[in-house]
């Protein structure tokens, strides 16, 4: 099978993957500042080229992506003080991703993976998948759910030293920073302006969160830490060890499963 | 200002054109069959890229557009019983929007076009509206909603004549025919496989709806009336027609609210 | 069976009904403006009317008429501008009648129609029946829906002629004007002061809506239309038409369901 | 002014009674068995009824009536066992009542009276008020909202001694017996068949609630008491002394806010 | 079993718990303010304690007690003016409540208590307990629910006389006061400081609400009547007797239920 | 001032604190597995008692607990297959903690800390903050909110070697053991049965959910890692860094919040 965006495909397309046992993958991003050189879309373009790419290894077809997600964080996006941050309320991420679900289910699909490139949509996604579960595991008892909230766990130590370069901040504070700029520099490139990619950060990160936010937490520019040192060599690097990391990681789990049954 | 997608663009550009007065269109469309011949987008698709054209000439940015539209029907849009057509429950679709509203709002726009291309979708985008609008007034006396749920009203008689050929059968049943399958060969062509249209249609379409769907009131392909009249010509010139409409519109009334103020 | 209100039933009546396999109508009105010369209750009470008269020939009960609607629109009944007007969300219009239909199928019922006679309803309507027919296809699969959002289709042509005299405006403005003053002088005569029906229009009437209100798209009196042109006597003619093709459609959309079962 | 049921008049004369600060009154009831002998609107219908003799003499407007309440119990209604009691769920009626009441604000209404007459309203209804008060008292600060859950305290021990001649089973199991019984037969004789009219009880009447109901705690008529101790001249008796405490306290309570403000 | 409190067992003392039929009660409370004299947790604790009481004599556990409630009102509990008392809205409370319910039916409990001790929580823990009955009576055909809004039935008419002294003013006033000073100088002695108990009264207490609550409803202290006449030997006079007519009913019912299976 | 909690306050009390510009925390927890040697309240008493230590020394009052939290999940929980562990949706949770917080707001509270101790809860807490504080944020401009959803950064690296002695699994899989246990022996003693204590995992713990829940990736006793290492020395060693990091913040952050007004 050639077509995996699911917008792309007719409703015939569909159900004739489905009737071969084809499942599903959901992109959730967000609309979400990245910085003076990275466009608002960084999340939801990241979601779904990762999805596609794990699609094609897995069975699986893409579906439209989400594109609104959970308000943004001083501490690991720069906070809903941005303009341009896009955001709902999490009760409205939840009701998309319930409802689209369902109807995966009654397209056909039992394979569903839910695929999240967006820290702070954690738990909403969790919270849709667990209440459709509980909805139709009667009606349904062969239905698999696999919800990805975050896309990765660590990276090996090597490529963590070849990207960092002995900086690393943690995974929250390297938004738009240069993890992410070079995956986008790998991914795509038209939609980077490297030449406004500057070193920022906050006076201070805190591992709790402040309302209204003071501006001694925020990154200026938006770039929370250091987005000089991305080049889309690390994002080609890092990008293929995630891709690979997932479609194994999806492969393995849906086999287990199958035998399981 | 060339950048007009918002997701493409940085959250400083936004800023900058926010502070410029510039205003927002919001697309939404849904994910829905649309025949043998043409993708689960098309509502989407055109959505956005309607809004994209009337937005140049109106001085508005184009916000990332709502793909998942509420349930379909048998007489306007097939109805659910079709894989891949991937529906919200009414209320879903209202918290979408209400959210993304409120961040309009947050972000500094004062004018603001919701564009639908999905006609179930009506009035739950009317509400939304509303509730922002009663939730804001007071804070945001020069806040201007532009609600267009039905893109168009009726076209020229000439083009009815000259699209339809005298056998147009009502806007409703007008999904994935004529008219729509020629906009797509305008706007679309790679996504059109036309040697797949054909001429259907249910036994009938009566004005009322029914659950569960009987067969009689469904067309069987997804097309609910004739796909093979559509022409990448006819395409044109209502993509034209429309738009300009739009376009005059959307100038028309902000000019006219100003003037109130 | 001489009785049809429920709400003038005994328990034990609708018993007694469901157990013979009555079907049950719910009349969906509003709480809207209709000019100086008639009432709030229009729409309700025209819900109501109709209801009854086509329960009579389907062998249905009334249910209790839901009169408060959806918010009213500037092109389509005056806009919520107007003092009086007194509407709901749509999510509770879904929720009333979402809660209402589950309560028809706890007494028993199988056959449920739901009538609504104001055009803001629509949609929530449907998402409300959508909701409970996904909830309960399982338990109850001899459960039939009839949802009727517009109480009619187009009218014959001669009826059109006599009624509007050409001069017909479109549905959607044909709000407290010639069609429904006529149709209110033939049903609930003692309600209509018809010397205060007058001829009015806004300046014009979008396609679109805005928020607020521009006081160039709303008709001053509440009168969309002209309401002077209305008569008696036309209100009998598209009563009787209207009533016949609901009681012709409700009659054989149920006898072909059982057909199929 | 000699109109008071707002469903009959027009936006103009609501208007204009707003304009003189004439306030509104929302009767709010149930549909709801009430023995074999009654119908299923007598909660609506008193509440209605008792909201009119009440509207006349303290200047209010009367709403549309509220005709679904929340769910009926065994031992105070009889409880969601009977076929015909069609109720809504608690969530439901505050929605309702919390959007009519912003309504009547919009209208200009600052007076604004809930009455109720169905027991297992309470709670919903001053929930609803309790939460436009807070969202509305900064802008309005003149509204005054008086929140009658139950119609009315003791009566009078010699009306008392009367009505139940010794046989008071407390207001709870009340329903369908001699007191509402009487009333009926007072305000609406022409829905009470009083031939049917019995003397029933449960087994046992608890001072909680079980789910699934059983048996031993519903009295299978629906009559919760003894209904054949009714008469007419009780009902009015009762009635008048309601709607005369009813008259004094409304029309008492808005004069000392008047003068506190 | 010497264990009650599930907080403070572990997940495979529950688990053996369920195995062997136990039940489960679930306490639900109030912040509110008791007066000058007593803490905040008043009802929380009573709740818990009387449930834990009950629970001892009829093979139950007792679940964490819901401390927050439906709001207060000024004739029953001094209203929401009074700082301290923290309060949810009612689709809230209903919420906690449906939400732990599921929980404890996955848990494998099949007897359960929900047991109130906050008049004005009412009817949305029916409302909560209806919802998940109907949601689940399919799957749990088994499933037993005990309802107790009010804690108790009217006392014995020596007790009445031997608490109140003559002077019992209603139980909705009976906050903070005779009774309820009482039963806490008994439970929790630790708690009260008598020596603020004083006697207290509003100028009236209506049998309707007021929004905004006027003073003349408040009684200022917090008590609504006479605490002065509270002792500890009163309090243990009805705690006993409540808790035995718990018990009673509690096994009781259950015992009845299984029966009928 | 000596007392803290305010469940064992009177209104009074806290009224009094409130006038002296006393803040609140809010503990926030969970009713969850925590092994056979840990009790289910283990999230909730951890989360109450170090909000009290922190509240004696930043001036703030300690609200009722919130003991319910969001859906337990394998790999930081155990998952929602463990009888005993109760929870609730996502958007019950942001319900309660939304309506709290108002009520601390019109209690006169202007200094608010939201303190979690349940991982799963993060993003629904701050959700319900962002939602208080944008519909407070106009009529409450001094109101602060700092939301702690984990209740500390990392410890110090000597610490980290002293607790997990090289064995350190990542705090999300530090359930109920090492770390967890040993701060229940330092803080509960009475309530730990360390002679049940065990060393466990499951197969592998994977960065992404499943549901249905797999064996493999649950740990069978809900100790997700090594319990048998846990001492009361160790509990009192992290008790006291983190208790002294979060007074720390909280008095820092107060203090500079306030010079920047």
């Amino acid at each position: 099978m050639n077509k995996r965006l699911m917008s792309k495909m007719t409703w015939m397309e569909v159900r004739d993957a489905v009737e071969k046992g084809v499942g599903v993958i959901l992109p959730i991003g967000a609309t979400e500042q990245h910085g003076p050189h990275m466009p608002l879309c960084t999340d939801a373009l990241l979601s779904e080229r990762m999805a596609l790419d794990v699609a094609k290894e897995t069975d699986l077809l893409v579906a439209p992506t989400v594109c609104y997600g959970f308000r943004s964080r001083p501490c690991t996006g720069g906070g809903q003080t941005f303009p341009g941050t896009i955001s709902v309320r999490g009760s409205t991420l939840t009701a998309i991703i319930t409802d689209v679900v369902h109807e995966f289910i009654r397209t056909g699909f039992r394979k569903i993976v839910l695929f999240n490139w967006h820290f702070e949509n954690s738990n909403f996604i969790y919270d849709a998948a667990y209440n459709v579960y509980e909805d139709t595991k009667r009606d349904y008892p062969d239905l698999k759910l696999l919800i990805i909230e975050t896309p990765f766990s660590d990276l090996k130590p090597e490529t963590m030293e070849y990207v960092f370069e002995g900086q690393f901040p943690g995974w929250g504070i390297e938004h738009a920073s240069i993890f992410e700029t070079s995956v986008m520099m790998y991914v795509a490139p038209e939609l980077v302006d490297f030449s406004k990619a500057i070193d920022d950060q906050a006076e201070y990160y805190p591992f709790y969160d402040m309302l209204p936010i003071p501006k001694r937490i925020t990154a200026e520019s938006g770039i929370l830490w250091k987005a000089t040192l991305a080049t889309k060599e690390k994002g080609e690097v890092v990008w293929k060890e995630i891709s690979k990391t997932l479609i194994d990681s999806v492969n393995m789990e849906f086999k287990r499963w199958e035998k399981e049954n």
